[in-house]
């Protein structure tokens, strides 16, 4: 056992003792989805209501998305079998992006292999292009955007406070007003469900002169009259410079994206290292996307019932004296504030209810913010909402609990 | 028309202008895959035939893998719809994390959602895990492993020439004997088609007391008794500390993993920014990939006729006087060294012979390097070399002639 080996092997072993000792080690629960049943899942043998999934209308169930990935199976194979510059860019890659691109009023559309590289890729070629840039990004951030502003050399990132409009107007004007800025911050926070002043935020970027990346991970499909998220809702898209999405979300399936003038998409195309050296997605995940966009991009009715189940959800949960945090959207976490805590919530919630919703702690949230997150898809029937808000008053901590009920 | 856009704007438009004045503007070719006649494919309303792939052994297109998938999207839909401490780990990912720890003997393996991102993140996550890491990093590495490197704080990288054990050596004795240490090397280089000295390398690593990570990405599959690649082949699996590869060339699929020892996986899998943060591969393309490995393992035939067609590719490219590098794996680089040239070169293949080809240019090889990479997939018919011979002396410019044939 030489000297790095036997070394690291030791920093693992401790790292991992000490999560466990934190109560943060995570279990990654085996839980087989059936099409046919969401929310229900198999578990070890049993049935269980997912409360956790981010699929949040239940379009990865939907026949037309299945049918489609199968039909592209057949026709095309089940890999793209090279990168999109090595003869992985098939026609359908062609009309994703297009459709993407339509779905946020911007030219052009590129699509990655998840959203977390498209936020790093596109992120990191943007700041290194131009020397000097700063980058404005709220502290409530995704991983994948910070990832995409960490370690450039010459780049200066400054955090304003969350949603703060007055804390980043002071960080904008702390900077010589010649250099390069980019503000890059979250339509909809998913570990809180709040949402940001897209208005202000523009209002800011045109006075001191920078560009704007708005993530819309969280919101694309569900709001706005055609699911081009809040930037839609808000008739604000075309004052961003560039739209990200995912297409694992509200679309059900996986990938990301970005939207963007067609200089810019050319731009990211042609330089971001984390699309060039890739394989293309498979045509099954890009012909189901391309079905899931489509289908959801009509479908207002479905997204009026997932907004009416969250209201439904928050107003029951109330109702029984459950305190959640003051969510503005389909998101609705429920604050228990201490890792262990959380995990044992989420332990007996399994065990004794046969509800699975995952304990998000620290890094996903901050210490002392551990919480389980909720959604209630159009799938989620009112019958299990009651379920769940009676196994929630049986496990919370009273700390959780806002008054009897 | 704010500063910071009108600036970027520019910079984008001559930055695309100037890869245009270069010869270096790619346009991803828009091939459509016909699972039933590969390498046959679509483009633009004929047929072509492709020589670039990396879908080695032609599994993308295995009824069986098909079948996998489609039966996957019946089941279980077209997401995962979480990641995978979110409801996203179903049984089948866990089959084939196993599956592929076995296939490298390794205790365990995890898996990403790209080749890309599993270097990313396992080599940052190591090479943050302790102060003051050096990585020695082979010249040729791919774009993943370096972006896995740089940027990081404390990390010194010292970059070795290419497959030079006596450079390696020398870096090595160069810095502190209690520093940690990681070589980060591939098996076979994918630009070159050369094959590292694996066992020379793990000698090192002994002698200096570093740890070995192997990129087999061009290796898995299609090497080795049962495909476990060049260290299976060469019986030094067991010396290696991680090894990497992925499911989207000889398992004609796609996603990345890497394999290790238990408390090495689970280290990775507990802090690895790049795995956490993203939504779980869809079960469609988990059970396909699954099928592919399972199949490629026992199918020693298949191996062997994709080392048959290349030793056929290679002797007709002889005997015709058509330059190439001498490339020991299945992977045959045609040099052409300039890049406008190598564009002129597929333009025309593609025009004039229906045959594609990718130019391949800086900065996936250096300025100079310039070449199109064949592989004879075991699907290639020999009357399909013969026709691409013949186009090749057609259209190679006079330089890439070694002679008269």
């Amino acid at each position: 056992m030489n000297a790095t080996r036997s070394r690291f092997l030791d920093h693992c072993r401790q790292g991992l003792d000490t999560l466990r000792a934190e109560g943060r080690y995570r279990e990654f629960a085996r839980l087989e989805r059936e099409a046919d049943r969401f929310p229900v899942y198999r578990h070890e043998g049993r049935d269980v209501i997912v409360w956790s999934s981010n699929d949040y209308l239940g379009m990865g169930r939907h026949p037309s998305v299945i049918a489609a990935g199968q039909e592209a199976l057949a026709a095309h194979g089940a890999g793209a079998g090279g990168t999109r510059n090595i003869s992985g860019t098939s026609p359908l890659i062609a009309a994703l992006e297009e459709e993407l691109a339509t779905l946020h009023g911007m030219e052009a559309a590129l699509l990655f292999g998840s959203g977390y590289v498209a936020n790093q890729a596109a992120i990191s070629t943007i700041l290194t292009s131009l020397p000097g840039f700063h980058v404005f990004s709220d502290a409530k951030n995704h991983a994948s955007m910070i990832a995409g502003m960490r370690g450039l050399p010459g780049v200066t990132r400054h955090i304003f406070r969350h949603n703060d409009v007055a804390h980043l107007e002071a960080l904008l004007a702390s900077v010589p007003a010649d250099a390069p800025k980019l503000i890059a911050f979250e339509s909809v926070y998913s570990m809180d469900g709040d949402v940001a002043p897209i208005g202000a935020i523009c209002d800011l970027a045109e006075r001191f002169g920078a560009m704007t990346y708005l993530d819309e991970v969280h919101a694309v499909g569900l709001y706005g009259e055609t699911g081009g998220g809040i930037s839609e809702r808000d008739g604000l898209a075309h004052r961003l410079d560039l739209i990200e999405g995912t297409l694992a979300k509200g679309f059900g399936v996986v990938g990301g994206y970005v939207a963007a003038r067609a200089e810019v998409v050319d731009h990211i195309r042609s330089n971001a290292s984390g699309l060039i050296f890739t394989t293309a997605l498979p045509p099954a995940t890009v012909a189901s996307a391309l079905a899931s966009v489509r289908h959801v991009k009509g479908d207002g009715a479905l997204r009026g019932r997932l907004a009416a189940q969250a209201r439904l959800l928050k107003a029951k949960l109330d109702a029984a004296g459950i305190a959640r945090l003051p969510s503005e959207s389909h998101i609705v976490p429920v604050l228990v504030g201490e890792a262990e805590a959380c995990r044992a919530v989420a332990r007996r919630l399994l065990a004794e209810f046969a509800i699975y919703a995952t304990p998000i702690n620290y890094p996903t949230v901050p210490r002392g913010g551990e919480r389980l997150r909720l959604c209630a898809t159009p799938f989620h029937a009112e019958a299990m909402m009651d379920a769940l808000v009676v196994a929630l008053r049986s496990v919370l901590p009273r700390a959780a609990l806002s008054r009897a009920a």
